[in-house]
């Protein structure tokens, strides 16, 4: 299975407004803070690869950002590998990854062999199922707010899962060609240069 | 906290015969399939470090092994890396684990980071605690019956702690000058470059 996504930028109150017209089911919110890394014998921005550990906390629904602190009820922590891009258009990559019981020791063992933290992307989302795909409203730390449209498919199914991605954009008032191939990592770094 | 250990071959039965007469305490079965992973960046071999993924079932008591398959009845997937020896008569050293959710993830991503299975260690390993220490009878695969004698100290007893486990072989009418410093997995890899 792939993971075909589209992204943009988008102001999330006026697409929760959409997604509440649509009849869109708001399925969660979460915190997550990914800590990605460099490989001591690869250069991951040349081989277009990344290594990721995520702590995501889940947070109770409707739940006040002010409240957040208080509220954060279920910890996930996960190890990631992404692969090099398999279809551009839709930054379809290879994904693998595990559970972990404890993020901060699968940090001592990337980091013991080598792997160095490079960057860290913080994101509140907010999930809702709409058609079949899945929209997430990503707020961003140093990045502002995005929208993600996003499907599992089968290899052959790809473009359709694409099309499809675009069509649910276009409902919630998205434009498919303002489409962000960047990643929030990629995003951030770029920023990081921008300021140096 | 440092894991203290000396292991010397042995046969099962005299053994567990002693543990008996000295009323040792039975405390569970294990299988264990142990994958150790050779790194793209460095030779673990001369670095003395290593990368390992364990699943482990566990058994229930008295289970002969003719029932091992019908009886296992718990899994525990683990990522360990094992530094370099701070201490070398027992075989001290730092290790870092995390249980994971899935072990065939952990090695995916071990395997697209680049680094190869050289080589797989299986055991049935039965524990006994006798004096404070740990007392394991190990079935390897390829290898025998060996015993391990086992106990966590600080770094300040480190020396009283082996001590303690040499006294331990003493009761079991093992000899401690018959320590066994390399791994099963030096073992084995001993056995292949034998045998080539």
């Amino acid at each position: 299975m792939y993971e075909v996504e589209v992204k943009v930028r988008a102001d999330h109150d006026d697409v929760r407004e959409r997604l509440d017209e649509l009849g869109a089911t708001p399925v969660g919110r979460v915190v997550q803070e990914d800590v990605y890394y460099d490989a001591p014998h690869r250069e991951f921005a040349e081989t277009d690869e990344a290594l990721r550990v995520r702590r995501q906390r889940r947070r109770a629904r409707g739940e006040g950002d002010e409240r957040a602190g208080a509220a954060d009820r279920h910890d996930e922590e996960v190890v990631t590998y992404k692969g090099p891009l398999v279809e551009e258009e839709s930054k379809t990559r290879r994904e693998v990854e595990t559970g972990v019981a404890d993020a901060e020791a699968a940090h001592d063992v990337f980091d013991a062999l080598g792997f160095d933290p490079a960057a860290t992307v913080r994101k509140e989302r907010e999930y809702y199922e709409l058609d079949g795909y899945t929209v997430t409203l990503d707020a961003v730390d140093d990045l502002g707010e995005f929208v993600e449209v996003e499907v599992e498919a089968d290899e052959s199914d790809i473009e359709a899962a694409r099309e499809g991605a675009y069509a649910v954009l276009d409902d919630l008032g998205l434009d498919p060609d303002e489409q962000i191939r960047t990643s929030y990592l990629g995003l951030l770094l770029a920023d990081e240069d921008a300021s140096e």
